[in-house]
This record gives structure tokens, C-alpha cells and sequence, in this order.
């Protein structure tokens, strides 16, 4: 038995915000992580973080903090064996519910917690997150899944028959991406703070090291958009994909405007095209710009909202993010919705450790759950992997699968140290 | 000029938990106040709050705190002139939002700031908020709505032309409510935590003194809500309105089977059946109970999910929160989008203080917005009034009108001190 017992909380942050990295139509910050370090009698650490944006990460710091003690002084057996009284005892709390419920500060505090459990038994088992998760019996998944809410998307039995499938062809599937490692598309070249010439050298150097997908922001100016999209396609060739993310910026029908304008350069998909919130406003965008794809989720506050993006076919490409959702439980509730409705995921990544979470989730999808490449791709941000002990590796447009055991969450300890807030070296 | 010199902050927790006041199908806690003064150079204190269920209310002091540095500083009177630069500093902070965007924690606390100001600036003009807002020049009205994200629900135009029209009969709806006062609703009676004699006797004692219109919590055992409805209707007879509050515990389907049977006694409205997230779901659960009508809005993040719920038909009454929501200036676009569809607004109050916020919004809404009164009604839960410098006053079932200067959210100066977390003499 392995007993948790200490939580401990670091307010990490990165100065990336003078550097322009990171900014898009809405945000821009120093880049942080509310980072949490499950202690255990006599096993590993588990680790865990949710990635936040700057100023509040103390308030997602003191969410964990309200949350941990129904962490604390439970075995690791207990919680695997009652998954899901483990997890509605965070994310139904009869006290910190009413601060969500499900979303935004407590739920992003529920998804450090959470994703620190699962890194601490992958590291027990041995294994990496996305091999112990394709290796866990069917029941045992479906077991780790709180269908409350969502039963009339998914049911217990359609999820053991779409988990039951993947056991079929597994071994090939997980040979294919030993070899070739899985797709992925780089958002690096085109943040709205870069200028044109900056926009033009970063795509050209990702083009030559392999890269096929590229994402750019948009919803400044609409003649800038335009004109940094060009640049972007003229370097890439019609055939690459070439994505837009607008952060949610535009009203419903501005979006639409926008994009019969934006088509000309052969989007792939358009991204947060208006206020995440809006299944509505999402599903008209999405009937009006088609064949462009609409993607969002990056800031979808749990699966209830997932659930609608799909039933109301208001999403072409789902992008869960592996800590804004209360961890892993609730993405494989959403990536088991997102396999009945036929959408593909497509994780978001960036921020602080987003690309050495979701690579976890994205294999497990493909081997276990979506069995299915085309269209899958894992967004892939250059920057801040060196503070992380098992950084994500990248070749060729591809990341390699992670082969250490857990869930690629711990951080190096003197980069927790040097950038703690507001007491580490780099804020001194 | 009046400059807001200082934010003080204030963790305020009421031990309500020990009696079960407030228990519901989900929640169970101290009600608790993030209580917020803004100090001024010469001109009084502005007062707002969120309203929190107990532990973590520490999290949206936080929160207070980090969003602070947007009040501090600036004067009413720029405030007054730029409204909706001044919201979205709050709304749209570049670092914070994603802590959000614009729900939970984050947005919370944007609710008492605002309405810290909104009960400064009324507190200037020496009038009650509700006739402070009545007397506002359209301009100054829509000048004080962020349509951004809501356009597709309701134009600037559209907003002037409910807000001119609500200036015709202004002076006779006023003096019928100075008579009368406005119409109410008690949710004290049939909190889950209550035995079958209590609810009787309390719904008993409602009836004599007035009340006829009566909410039940419901989402426990199907059969024990049955028979406390049939209690309830038992004593206040078949005209008295029974309203349901079922608190989201219910599945889609769930909520649909349960209310076949519930329908026996003839509710009038069935509350949050469902997640306060599923717009999809709310639309499918009121085509299915009707002529029942769904109610929902307590814990509803924003304007983004209220337009849906309009835009969808899945509401039948939306119950605004005045302080989940970013304030009055968040209300005001809620208030306009209901008048547009057709739907009565009646606020959700009881916890800490939100009979003293609702009633405002609510005689403003009558006044100048709705201007019918058939199907408005006011939430009213007896208690915690005494913690307030100028509580609610209800007579024979009706809110009567407040008149001091402000939004009637200053609490008493010895009711802080008492019960401020963890130092306050009541949690010593």
C-alpha cells in the first residue's frame, strides 16, 4: 500500500511575457504552473500542475491548497480501486463546488491534483502514462469514468464496446508509433506579437526540420491576419496545413465574415473562432464555414461542454486540454465521446508541460480509443521543455513516445526553485 | 472627482452549516461572503460581495486581491464615462482571463468589485440602486453592456428600443410597487436537510403570513420528494405556486423520468434539472416536462451561457445570481436578452446578502426592462438579513421597496468583525 501523505504546492512561473512568446488576441503572460508534488510513505512523487497565465497562479495555488486534503492521507490502492468516488470527492465537494461548479479556478486545482494521482500510479506500475492506460482492462477504464451528466452522449456499455475495439490491432498500432512517432503540428511560428519578417524566418526554419501543420494566430486587424496567413502559406506550399486561431475574439457572425475572407489561403481549421462557452454560436460558424473545420476546447471548462460541441456537431476537431479538465479521468470521458461522435482530437499544448502531458493522451487515444491517425496531430510549442526531468522530444514534425514511467509532469527541482513566485532567484 | 483610494477585502463566514439551512442535493456549507470595500478619498465606501458556501472562500479573496489593482486609483467619475474599458480591464485582464474566462472563481470576484462600484455610484447620486438604474438615460444603459459575444442575441439598437419603451408607464409601475411591493417567493421552506414536520409546520407558518409561492429542494430518493411535495401542496392548496429546485443532480433522462412522476403535484417549475452547463440538455428536458417550465441560472457563469439558454428555448425563467456574474453591468445584458425573448427574470437569492443585491435588479427589470409583472418573482430565504445595514424587508409574501442610497450590500461593521475567517470572535 502506498500511502499520500503530503501535498505539497509551488507557484512557478516563467518570465516569458517580456519576450512577446505566447501572445495571442487575448492572452499574454508569464507563463506558469500551479505545481503540485503528491509526497508518499515509501514511493515515488507523483506530479501534477495546472498551467496558468501569470498573476493568479496564486489563486489556483490556494485552490489546490482547499482541495488537498482529500488527497491527503488516502493509499493510492483506495483511489484506484473507487476512481470515481475518488474524483467527485474534489469536483463535488459540497463546499468548493458552488466556486465552479466543474469549471475555471477549482476545476483547473481538481486537474493538478488528479493528473498527480495518475502520474504516481503510472510511476508505480513502471510505465508511462499513455502504456499503463492502453494496458488497463476495458472494465477498469470504464470504471475511472464519471458518466454523471453525460449519459445521454455516451453510456457505460458504448464505452466498453469503443475500449473493447481498441484492443483490437493495439500491438500494431503502438509498433507503427515506436517507429514513426505521432503527428504533429507546431504552433511557434506565428504568435501575434512576432513581426512579418520574424513570422516568414521561424516558418521557413520549421518547414526545413520537417514540419507539415503549422498554426498561426489571428484576430488583430483583419488585412494583418491576411497578410501574415500569405507569408505563412507562400513559405509552406498549398499542400501543408496551415491552422488559425483567433482566441476567441470575434462575435459570432464577425467570425463568419471574417473567415469567407481568411478562406482564401486554405485554412484547415479555425480555431476558437468566439467565446469558448458558445455550443450555439460554435455550431453556426461551423455549418457556415465549411469544409474549414472548426476547433475549439482549449478552455472548455469540463466535459458537459464537450459533450454539446459533439452533439451539436459544432466541432470538427476537439482540442481537450489535460489540466483546465479535472485530469485524466474526465479527458478519457471526453475522448471516448469524441470517438462515438467521429471527431478527432487534437490536444492543446504550449504553455508550462501541456506538450509532456497531452502526448500521454493523444497515444492513448490512437492505440486504445480513436485507432484512427488521419487527422490526429498533437499541437507542439518549442519553449520551456528544459524545466521538465522527461522533456518531450521532437522529430521531423513528430514527438517520440516518452518511455520513462508516469506521466512526464515532474519538474526539475532547481527549476521549481529558481522560479518560484515571487520568492525564487528569477523573480528576485 | 471621488477616487477609489483602497480595496479592502474581507473573508466573512456564517456557521450556517449546523443547522442544514441552505442543504440541497449538492450543497451543504457556511454561507460566506467575499466582502469588498472600496475606500474613497471623501465620498462613502462602495460595498459588494460574492457569495461563497464556505471553505474556499479564501480562493475568491484571492481572487479579489489579484483583480484589485484595476480599481484602485481610478475615479468614479472615469468609471462612470468609459463602463465597459472599465469591465473589461476585469473581464479581459490579459493574464488573468485564462483563469476563467469569465467564470468561477475569477468571474466571482468581477462580480463584487463591480458592484462595489455600482453601490458607490448609487450611494453618490443619494439614491437605491434599483432608482438610480430606472432614472439612467438609455445612452448611459447600453453604454453600459460589453455586447461583445452577444450580438447575435441582442443588438445595441434592440437594447435602446426595450429601454425607451420601458420609460413609457416608469412613474405607474413605480407607484404600484411603492404600494404593493413585489412579488416573492420562500425557498425556507423544504431545504432536504428538514424533516417531513418541520417542512410542514414552516410551509404551514409561510402560508399564514402570506406566501404563495413556495420552492422544495427535490433529487433526493424519488419517493421522499414525492412526499414532500405532496406535504407542501397538502397545505397550501392547488392555487399556491409550487416551485422544484433539483440542484443539477439529475442526468438528462433522469430529470425527464423523475418529473413525469413529480408532475402529480402540479409544479410550476422545475429548477437546474440538470448541469448548469447543458444548454442542449436544459432545451430537451422543457420541451419534454411543458407545460412545467425549467428554470435555471444560479450558478450559470455568464451571458455567453444565458443567450444560449434563450436562443435554445430551454428556459421558461431565468434566475440570474447577482454576483456570479460580472455585476450589474453583466446583469444589465441579461436583463435585455430576457426582454427580447419573452422569459421572466426572477433572481436567485438567499446565501449571504442576495435578497439585499436582487431585490434592485429585479424592481429595475420591472421598471424599465420587463414592465409586466406576470410570472416575476424574488427568491426569499430568511436569513443572515440581520448582517446587513439595510436588509430586506418582506411583508405578506412581497419584497418591499429598499430606499437608502446604494445597492443595500453594506454589512454591519460589528457583523464583519464577528465573523471574519479564521479570526473573527464567532470561529475563534
Amino acid at each position: 500500500m502506498t500511502m499520500i501523505t503530503r501535498v505539497d504546492v509551488h507557484d512557478v512561473r516563467f518570465p516569458t511575457a517580456r519576450d512577446g512568446d505566447g501572445s495571442d488576441a487575448i492572452n499574454r503572460g508569464d507563463y506558469s504552473a500551479t505545481y503540485v508534488e503528491l509526497r508518499t510513505d515509501d514511493g515515488p512523487t507523483g506530479a501534477g500542475f495546472t498551467f496558468t497565465n501569470g498573476r493568479g497562479n496564486e489563486i489556483t495555488c490556494a485552490a489546490v491548497r482547499a482541495l488537498a486534503h482529500h488527497v491527503t492521507g488516502r493509499t493510492v490502492e483506495e483511489i484506484a480501486a473507487e476512481p470515481v468516488a475518488f474524483w467527485r470527492s474534489l469536483t463535488a465537494d459540497d463546499q468548493l463546488r458552488w466556486l465552479g461548479p466543474e469549471k475555471g479556478v477549482i476545476h483547473m486545482a481538481t486537474g493538478a491534483l488528479v493528473n498527480a494521482v495518475w502520474d504516481l500510479r503510472a510511476k508505480l506500475a513502471g510505465a508511462p502514462l499513455w502504456r499503463f492506460l492502453a494496458e488497463l482492462p476495458t472494465a477498469e477504464l470504464v470504471a475511472s469514468v464519471d458518466f454523471r451528466h453525460i449519459t445521454d452522449a455516451i453510456t457505460p456499455a458504448e464505452a466498453t464496446a469503443i475500449l473493447d475495439k481498441g484492443l483490437v490491432g493495439l500491438a500494431d498500432r503502438r509498433a507503427e508509433l515506436d517507429r514513426d512517432g505521432f503527428p504533429a503540428y507546431t504552433t511557434s511560428v506565428g504568435w501575434l506579437g512576432y513581426p512579418d519578417a520574424k513570422v516568414r524566418a521561424l516558418t521557413r526554419a520549421a518547414y526545413e526540420r520537417g514540419w507539415r501543420a503549422m498554426k498561426m494566430k489571428v484576430g488583430g486587424q483583419l488585412a494583418d491576419d491576411l497578410r501574415r496567413a500569405r507569408i505563412i502559406r507562400a513559405e509552406i506550399g498549398p499542400d501543408a496545413l496551415l491552422m488559425m486561431d483567433a482566441n476567441q475574439v470575434w462575435d459570432v457572425d464577425e467570425a463568419i465574415e471574417k473567415m469567407a475572407v481568411l478562406a482564401e489561403v486554405g485554412p484547415y481549421w479555425i480555431e476558437e473562432p468566439t467565446h469558448a462557452d458558445d455550443v450555439l454560436g460554435h455550431a453556426r460558424i461551423a455549418a457556415a464555414v465549411a469544409p474549414i473545420r472548426v476547433a475549439t476546447g482549449e478552455v472548455a471548462a469540463n466535459r458537459v461542454i464537450f459533450k454539446q460541441l459533439l452533439q451539436a456537431r459544432a466541432v470538427g476537431v476537439m482540442q481537450i486540454d489535460a489540466c483546465r479538465v479535472g485530469g485524466v479521468n474526465e479527458v478519457l470521458a471526453e475522448l471516448l465521446m469524441a470517438a462515438k461522435f467521429g471527431v478527432p482530437v487534437c490536444p492543446h499544448a504550449g504553455g508550462v508541460g501541456l506538450c509532456e502531458y497531452v502526448q500521454h493522451l493523444a497515444t492513448f487515444d490512437y492505440l486504445r480509443v480513436g485507432t484512427a491517425l488521419p487527422g490526429r496531430m498533437i499541437e507542439y510549442v518549442d519553449h520551456l521543455h528544459e524545466h521538465f526531468a522527461d522533456p518531450v522530444r521532437a522529430r521531423g514534425g513528430r514527438y517520440l513516445l516518452p518511455t520513462a514511467a508516469g506521466y512526464s509532469s515532474t519538474m526539475r527541482p532547481e527549476s521549481v526553485a529558481r522560479h518560484t513566485f515571487p520568492d525564487g532567484p528569477a523573480w528576485r
